[in-house]
């Protein structure tokens, strides 16, 4: 099995898993006084001081949540609501996570009004767009890192400076989802108010994430309760997801080489009519490439049953089939989008000369069919 | 170690570790097209259905949430602003959970009206007051099943009648996190609309919960995104997590024997002034028991250094401790407020004989020092 679907999610690492199992046996309530919750409590700190120490913050800037979509809803909602007073305008960009996108929608409905950012065939913002869409109504942009279908590197640390001439009060918001210990970010040097993170992205496991905060963003909360989290996030905190991010997060090991880059033009060199889809800088572990006249999801069945497993634009979107929002806003062509292969990758290699004679030959044998 | 804190949190049955450990190697993502997605999807299904079959309703009532907190979050301002314009008139009970507490609060900045009914020294609500405060403008009613500090069962089997007379397009939720598996619990029969419960109550994991919700009932989620869980509760789901989940609920195995009378009873008889706090219907998992003349903390951490685990009120609000409002509710005085002990129970037996003679030295020690 070869598996090329890292952006969806990521296999859990042992570590992470090891890390897990032992707070199973840790098992008390953080909130507990005693002994037994103490332990579960500490657990929390020592994970909270990881991911901050990736990030250059502080502990008490990390705040855990179930997830990348509660992040980003926590951030862009619990921000809009909260501070409404203060402005009605929003920017963010075509090409977010639909956990973005959706809390852009619901806004429009409570009376905001959003301006979607463009992007340029290269698959990213363009900032003399975003410096003219910035006005003194703004109240909050949100931004992501990388882009999840394409891997290109949006302009984040250059967006802070902006903002100060022309929209001094709006707060600055990244879901950095698939950018996490994959590019570098400083959030405090750069000015980013709010980030948004997911443990499942990086071998750690689904339903765990955080929310980055910086001082003075006031937020209300999404969800209410007994306080945890310094009443930015009420529950019982998931303790063993919370332990198996820590692990995860110490351990992670980036991908050392540019197997993007060398992946891309093996597939370019032996395979006729393809088109690598967002050429701008990338994180290096996403590539998405159109197969001219292929219907994706039939090459990624074709792959699958070969033992190699791909992706059609965004796991997440994949409820509802639509034609990739994030390719159509890059101008590329509805033949192109309909092709599109996204393999995404992880720290571990794999043998990238099997997958492309794998890939010729059942892109030749569909082409064949098709024709 | 003695472990009598299982309200606020229970330890992960062997069975729920196996499944969780399981699902750590069919890692995909759900939403994944190819077949280690549908791998994944399959634990969603089968965790649906066990789930389902304890409540005698159908899998599509069931949407996994990241726990309780959530869970009651979603169904009371998901339902209430979604439907705001059909009543703006509140019904629940002063000794709710603070998840649903702190969501009625939010709902009463947002221009609702609430009443909060009041409980007999018994800690049951009053079916006559509750009557009495239904009106044509009532939009929703919330219950909890069982109270998480005395084990208290309210009559929620009795409620709907009631509001079909009175409040016929009101509809009823109920707190079930420390009923679900422990009480018999039938939505559908009863006329319950939405049902929030919670894993690790249950000896599953924590971070992992679910809503059920009847059929022809609409709600705004408050987290939004890829539309996962029907649109109700978007994000990846937390496979590991659900299948804990599922594999606790089919092996739950509840209390036999009525340990919580045979244990105060022993408690009664050995140790002079103490109160059994809340008399009316158990639910058998939880004894709160005040010691006249006692700090309850310093009586927790005593037995805590004799290996015996308790708990001060509930877990959940020791971030910010105050007197217990549902000992308060009940017309509990200051004092044996502040002298009460939760011990709760799970099918494991204990040495009761033990504990007591431990807890008959200790609070004498204390009560000797003390005066």
């Amino acid at each position: 099995m070869i598996y090329l679907d890292n952006a969806a999610t990521t296999k859990p690492s042992e570590n992470a898993i090891a890390a897990a199992n032992s707070a199973f046996s840790d098992f008390g309530n953080p909130s507990s006084l005693h002994r037994i919750g103490l332990d579960a409590e500490r657990i929390l700190k020592d994970a909270r001081c990881a991911v901050a120490e990736k990030l250059s913050a502080d502990e008490k800037n990390i705040f855990f949540t179930s997830g990348g979509t509660e992040s980003n809803n926590t951030a862009i909602l619990g921000y809009c609501l909260k501070n409404q007073k203060r402005g009605k305008h929003l920017i963010t960009t075509e090409i977010e996570h639909p956990s973005v996108l959706e809390a852009f929608k619901y806004l429009e409905k409570q009376g905001f009004s959003v301006t979607y950012l463009g992007v340029t065939k290269e698959g990213s913002i363009s900032l003399s767009e975003f410096e003219n869409a910035l006005s003194e109504d703004t109240l909050l942009v949100s931004v992501m890192a990388v882009n999840n279908e394409t891997g290109v590197i949006q302009p984040i640390d250059k967006l802070k400076d902006i903002m100060r001439k022309k929209s001094p009060k709006a707060v600055l918001h990244s879901d950095c989802v698939q950018a996490f210990l994959k590019i570098p970010l400083f959030p405090k040097k750069w000015g980013i108010d709010m980030l948004s993170a997911s443990g499942h992205k990086i071998h750690a496991l689904k339903g765990t994430g955080f929310l980055y905060i910086a001082e003075n963003i006031n937020i209300e909360p999404i969800i209410r309760g007994g306080g945890q989290e310094r009443g930015i996030r009420s529950g019982t905190e998931n303790t063993a997801g919370i332990a198996a991010l820590s692990a995860a997060v110490k351990k992670f090991d980036g991908i050392k080489t540019d197997i993007r880059t060398e992946f891309a033009d093996k597939i370019v060199k032996s395979i006729p009519d393809v088109t690598v889809n967002g050429t701008g800088e990338n994180s290096g572990y996403i590539l998405n490439v159109s197969f001219s006249g292929i219907k994706a999801e039939i090459l990624l069945h074709s792959l699958e049953a070969r033992g190699i497993f791909v992706s059609t634009g965004s796991a997440c979107s994949s409820n509802k089939p639509q034609p990739s929002h994030v390719l159509a806003a890059m101008g590329v062509s509805r033949k192109d989008i309909d092709g599109a292969i996204r393999f995404s990758f992880s720290g571990e290699g794999f043998d990238s000369d099997y997958v492309v004679s794998v890939l010729a030959e059942e892109v030749a044998k569909i082409r064949k069919y098709v024709r």
